[in-house]
């Protein structure tokens, strides 16, 4: 792919030597990120971040990781749908807000809406979330955290992964998936409810594409010998009944006591985010918040850093953030407090 | 007019002096709005932008049009009635907010408001909207665009304008009709249902500025031998009976046959936005989107320049822009796609 | 207290040698404040805004505290509480949020809920006001608007001051009391209907902390012989019956005829704000809004002062402020208009 320019809208438009070139620049963010630098090559751009859903954790990285770069954030995430019903058509949407910005994030509620957006945007487009279907820098940092928590340097060949919960409807399970399956000897676990499978055309592709997939509804079963377990929520509403759900309760919960006992050490913990944490959601228990391969907060500061790098090759700055590099005066210290990955 | 440290409240603040300065200083932002260049002049001032009834377009437009001059950008867009129900007073929220910024742009749905709250306030303020009263950036812009796609330098004497649509209720058209009124001899056929005509007081005042005006309620009529066409929404709730709707359904339409066989080539299409653009909205077709004539869009584009020229103005810094410009080092190649004005 | 990588989440943490420091930093910004000059210390740094119930006047005063020194904001005020009560805890939150910055100014219904979000946050944190509980920053920009009023320097010994409304409920009072109880021989006049007084545990401390407390539902009795008069509103829904509240209706009303009467010349009138201004509000009329006493809007703009402070010393800038100081450029001359502290 060649960044400049470009919209980035679904993880298929990336390659392994792509997404090589997007954690290469990943990492020369890290420095910023950290607040060891900062840059200003972006001073005097703007970042029109644009949210017809809610979404604080995302809208707030993104506006994040363009600050970090120096530029400037408009934001609007009080468009109603009520406004789309009356009729704009995110045609007009599109001509409008891309004269205003020098990029666009923006995520909607509704499949395919992101593309047809950027189809008529005037400035590059990153989609940070349309409904179901894409939310291509999730998959992208969550790639990008399980090679820095193994310590991979280079394609992730081999890898043994576990996916945990609702693979039916987990838009972030579905993206990574296909994104792991670029790489060679993929070793997937897919561990759901019968009702709540990968889909059938995921795990076909990703079988054709020469990965080992194994599918079971058995939590203790899958967490045997993998290398990273990807956990999901479980909404107990997608189910038909509540004696269905109920026969679920608790059967794919995660706690420092099934860790220990059914995990290979250090086992990296991950989870998209929000998660449950109310002691009866039998999710993923608190009691591992301290646990050293939790990663769930190193994945969400890693968001920070892929978001950097995606508006530094798509706005074709990657190579100037460092001429742009002044120190930073003001108290960072406790930053990183608590955060191995960072002491590295 | 002496701009710097004036509130602009209504565009009957202007004469055809303050219109040929308040259009140069536009003219010299847009390097900056297209990332040409970049400016720091008002690096470090705070724009308060404060929306008290949603409006993503002109509130991102105002914030983008301050950052594009390098300063800051502080916006409330949660102000609820409620709360000014519960007691606070213009006055209050004035004296308050006023000490924060720098400079305030302001809608709110009342008539007067904002020049209740620019009495109390101690920095300009910029009118954003105020209910059906004025808009008096939106009306500067609309003439703007009209001469730049014109190619008209200086006064617009002569201009054959049709205005379209609801014409009682449109803020937008009583305020171009004002405007326009400064020039000589301007030709303006009033396009619109008898119940939804143009008030009375304004054709009298137009009548009596010396400019000749024809009031029908046939389109095809109405669109032969402008050089412009301004077309507002038709809203069906204003009719006392869905009957009464009926019979000026798609009365009003324009698409690309009735604008070849009613319109003179090249008449320049405006519309304030949003338009309804599903298929039975019946206003300004889709089919229209892509021909050269159309300047909605661009019309938009406008916005940015005639609000950074009255930030500048009325902040005394229209002459300093250029001295605190810089090289913009990030992509901008598709920024103006498809906007033929923009390439001259 | 050490200010640098500290919370600020009690007015508890403030010895009176931490109260001097900070106010010495928040008079050197006073000419950044006032756009005499302006300052880039903290360019580059983000602060999170996180406000999880609206507050138009707190937020803002906030953001514009720290694009004042020069920082950027990211800010959320959309948290509902159904995001809550979908089972993210305040630590998840905290632990991301305090990722993408480098500190968080946070408001919160809840008691207690901005320090369980401190202790998981990797950033320092500054309570915003979290429900019943604390609102430091509101105290401290209290006593340095009397003191500013007053023209005193260093601590405020032999101070006069009269509280006057909903002395229960009202948060800004009992953290203006605690400060004050810092001091040497405060003299309090705590006027309140019967049901609405000061906490009995709050007058307990202050009479034990050697200071001199008078309690009285008599309006005029407690104008008498102060330095500062602080109103506070009453709150009409606070009583059982109509009855009762119709008891109150006007008692604790202040007006120029009133001030007159009864307070010393001079007295300084202050307020937390919003106060209700509508005639039958009966609280602080509008007829003092000029009167050179009524220092409420001196108070706000405080507020960006010691806002600014806080940040300012948290981040270990303070005596940086200066160094990164450039001139201002743009027209300011209106700024500070009727406002006479500003003119010393």
């Amino acid at each position: 792919m060649h960044f400049t320019g470009a919209h980035i809208l679904s993880i298929s438009q990336f390659d392994s030597n792509d997404v090589e070139r997007l954690f290469k620049v990943a990492d020369a963010m890290e420095p910023y990120a950290r607040r060891e630098k900062r840059t200003r090559v972006l001073d005097g751009a703007i970042l029109g971040n644009l949210f017809f859903e809610p979404s604080t954790r995302t809208r707030v990285s993104f506006g994040c990781a363009f600050n970090l770069l120096g530029g400037h954030v408009r934001e609007t995430s009080d468009i109603k749908a009520s406004a789309i019903s009356k009729g704009e058509s995110l045609y007009d949407t599109a001509r409008v807000i891309s004269g205003y910005s020098d990029i666009v994030a923006m995520r909607h509620p509704t499949a395919g809406s992101v593309e047809e957006f950027a189809r008529a945007s005037r400035v590059p487009v990153v989609n940070a979330g349309d409904g179901p279907s894409e939310h291509p820098s999730q998959a992208l940092l969550d790639l990008y955290t399980i090679r820095k928590e193994l310590n991979i340097r280079g394609p992730v060949a081999g890898l043994r992964i576990a996916m945990v919960g609702d693979l039916k409807h987990g838009r972030t399970v579905h993206s990574l998936s296909k994104l792991l399956s670029l790489y060679r000897d993929i070793h997937f676990t897919l561990v759901s409810p019968r009702a709540l499978a990968m889909p059938g055309d995921i795990v076909e592709h990703l079988r054709r594409a020469g990965h080992s997939v194994v599918e079971t509804d058995n939590m203790e079963e899958g967490l045997h010998n993998n290398d990273t377990v990807y956990l999901t929520r479980i909404q107990e509403e997608r189910f038909q009944s509540q004696q269905e759900a109920d026969l679920y309760r608790g059967k794919f919960r995660l706690n420092q006591a099934i860790y220990t006992q059914h995990c290979k050490p250090n086992t990296v913990i991950m989870h998209p985010l929000p998660r449950d944490s109310r002691a009866e959601a039998n999710e993923l228990d608190n009691d591992m918040n301290e646990h050293p391969s939790l990663a769930i907060f190193r994945q969400t500061d890693n968001g920070v850093l892929i978001r950097m790098a995606l508006f530094a090759l798509v706005l074709g700055v990657a190579d100037a953030v460092d001429k742009h590099a002044e120190e930073v005066g003001w108290y960072t210290a406790k930053r990183f407090r608590r955060v191995p990955s960072a002491e590295v």
